[in-house]
């Protein structure tokens, strides 16, 4: 029962922790009819400031990093990171009465990089005595960055299909397209709405270009690759460490009272598949992470990669973003109730995958060294 | 003339602070017709973040504190606050052309605690040699935050009557209520017309409960609330640490620059009766004191209280806050005339209170040990 | 071809500060017709804290100088950032196609001071063991602060003339007035355009006091004024320390990025003139450090100011501001071409001023102490 009480350690950590105590916080202050606001044009700015960052930070790291020594594993992080969204999309998505937005957004948090769970990860390798790569701490943009791009392509892409079904039915609404800021977008878009409406009509081709150009162009992705490309280009880091690094926990806080304000109106629409959420965040992680294992374990046999280097990228892949992911798919896929992608990861995602992932991964790890 | 010497340098010592510079700043600003703004969304923002400072600040002095030990001297430190606000209430307000609300918006200021007075008398008590419970300082938020709710309170109910008879006889207008941001609100409210209208009408009853819970749903008590519950329930330190407090003071001088443009056009209106706020300026800060030297003194004799704390109950009384009080106020009772109640406290309520309190608070604690 | 390779190194150097990467950024950003868009409330409020850092510095600096001993170099300072901007008004901006207002506000660029062209210097003089005064580095507001309030007003003379002589020929067009914050301000201002309407009517006097007044109101240089007077009068260190300057280099590198992503729409207009820039931000910085030395030797002749800040008053007369200019100017000057200045300042003339510029001018003074 020890990894029981590890879960719950971690579990209560998470609910004192400043993010989630600002999440119920706005919850709270929502359901009690508060006039609290912050203004609008000040959110969006927070956004930007957060994904900004976010792409810094990746953009840094990967300009420090060793890249011709670490491309295999950084092209296998790109990859898990798109697997992962597409698992969500064919698994969660495809549940009775889950949201599709709402999945492929989960999919996308479960998709991003925790820092702190990789942290965990580092400081218990080093416990064990088990050598890895210095760049494998590295590799997190590498699947961070292809998970956010990925999932809110993706929804944009189902947006688009469900908008044109729509506008043949009902040419007078509009839906908001992903990939704006903000915006609320009350738009039905379960599984069963979607059904009935590929019968009413539009199973006719959706170009998918088009959408990829105006995901990137829309202000969460360009924040995001503007920040990576000035990380990597630029020499930003002594604006990063006075301006950006110190104001991001602030900031997110912030960010998570709004998304916390608005969660309260839509905590309802989980009512019915909460459960699909749980079994999905329960098992996702550890999948997530196997799957890395995997393709790790082949790096390991072309290149070498060390195998505390295969445990990082598992780590890697089976935590879920507490950091990055809020305002990238907050902002990217406006649509998402946020409710459902922040309350899985936070609540079930990330005790497991530092309770029961780590453990595991390092475990595998060392049955191969004494192999 | 040692008192008087230390009372002048004191008030000199106020001018250049920032805080008061910025709001004269703000005043020469407005008086020169520039075109000088602060942005309406920045300004709310600034707002939330000094309100949630605040609050998070009490809430975790309170959840730091000894609450089983210090469960009389805060109960009483509760009850002061309060008194005080009705003191105000009942006899600043009740002086002849002096507007209720801005009345009551002082009486909360005087209310509200000062940090810089209680440490400037935290360093005193050591100096002299003068024992206090560890805990004693962690009493400001027991009086600072029920002081500045129960003011808010209370002129939300004032408008609300005026509201209401004002109604009556001009039933088209529509007067701003306390408990929003901002608005410029120059509904007439001296207590003349106040009586005038008492004679008009509307004598009937006005229900106090959805009032008060009006005031708290306002924007600035949900703020303000809102950080007290994140400190006292969550582990908000390292955000408080890394980027509401730093950001505090920056942000207060902005907010003291907005207050002074808008004090220039409002400045007028105080000529009249700034001699009644410079009695009350001056006597309010003693009298609270020893109203909380006797409640002191009762917790003395009942639990052992110690006499450097009940010095440090008095002193917290006897400040006004330059700090907590003015966003809240501002905030809170968006009609009440900022010129009023910060000038009553920044020169003359806090000289006194730090050259004039102090002192005589030890002096008498003093005599009672020797007694 | 040592200095060569020094101006190259230095060109070098600016293209990968964070300064010039978030320009270029938001060129490439708004050449990829993304939504990226900072709000413009919170533009607003950026464009104010840096104005109010830039005041704030430029007074404290003052306030700690020694006045009377730096009175005369001081005095010529003021002049010859005054000149500065003449020369610029009839030289640059009469020269074919270059717009006037673009080319008032490079010579008000060129006439402020870059802090760490000038940090490079004194970093010089010290190796070569050279002495000056300790108050020497702190003639900069001197310089910094009249160049920048005369380019403003200048430009303001200049479209108000514009707009009198285009409204007798078209009444009802309004162009915008200088020394607002922002606005679209395309307004046709080529010196050719600018002889076709003298032609056309309109030489009648302007009267120039109104416009120095409107432009000292405008919401630029009354954030910069009341800067440098809370600086001079009043003792915001610790909000200046704690709040202003950190916060400086990130909110100027989010300008930079909202005057890149402006700059690509007006790029084109600088293709016929760019040639005039080069020439202008080669000659101007060489020939600005030459005048400024000739007041320094008079200063040297009267009142012993020493040969080392003889140096210092050329090399702050040789650089070209990257810190204070572009914000003052954006807002002061919100119809001229950010392109224009910035590049002509950050690509010639300050790799100009610190490889050509502080060698000579040592290199003179050492002539002198030789002679």
């Amino acid at each position: 029962m020890d990894f029981l009480s590890g879960f719950f350690t971690g579990f209560l950590g998470q609910l004192q922790s400043p993010t989630l105590g600002f999440l119920i916080g706005g919850m709270i202050v929502a359901a009690c009819n508060s006039q609290l606001q912050i203004p609008d044009a000040v959110y969006k700015f927070i956004v930007f400031m957060l994904l900004i960052k976010v792409g810094l930070s990746g953009g840094i790291a990967i300009r420090n990093a060793n890249l011709a020594e670490m491309l295999l594993p950084a092209a296998f992080a790109v990859a898990v990171g798109l697997i992962i969204v597409f698992i969500g999309r064919y698994t969660l998505a495809k549940l009775p009465n889950v949201k599709v937005v709402d999945a492929i957004a989960t999919a996308g948090l479960f998709g991003a990089v925790s820092g702190s769970t990789l942290a965990a990860a580092l400081t218990l390798l080093e416990e064990q005595g088990i050598e890895y790569e210095a760049w494998a701490a590295a590799l997190y943009p590498f699947m961070d960055i292809p998970a956010l791009v990925g999932a809110i392509v993706l929804a944009s892409i189902y947006t688009r299909k469900q908008r044109e079904s729509f506008k043949e039915e009902f040419p007078s609404k509009q839906p908001v397209a992903a990939g704006d800021y903000a915006g609320e977008d009350n738009y039905p878009t379960t599984r069963q709405e979607y059904l009935n409406m590929q019968h009413g009509g539009a199973s006719k081709k959706v170009e998918i270009w088009p959408i990829v150009k105006e995901s990137l162009q829309g202000s969460a992705l360009s924040a995001l690759l503007l920040g990576l490309a000035l990380g990597l280009l630029t020499r930003p880091e002594s604006v990063y460490e006075s301006f950006f690094n110190p104001l991001f926990r602030g900031l997110l806080s912030i960010l998570m009272l709004v998304m916390g304000m608005e969660a309260t109106a839509r905590l309802g629409e989980l009512r019915k598949v909460a459960q699909w959420y749980a079994v999905y965040a329960f098992i996702a992680p550890l999948l997530h992470g196997f799957i890395a294992f995997g393709f790790g374990m082949i790096a390991h046999a072309l290149t070498g990669f060390s195998l505390g280097g295969v445990v990082i990228l598992s780590v890697i892949a089976a935590s879920s973003s507490d950091i990055s992911g809020p305002p990238t798919l907050r902002a990217g896929i406006p649509s998402a109730n946020p409710s459902a992608y922040i309350g899985a990861s936070t609540a079930v995602g990330t005790p497991v995958a530092i309770a029961i992932g780590i453990p595991l991964y390092i475990g595998l790890a060392q049955a191969f060294m004494g192999g």
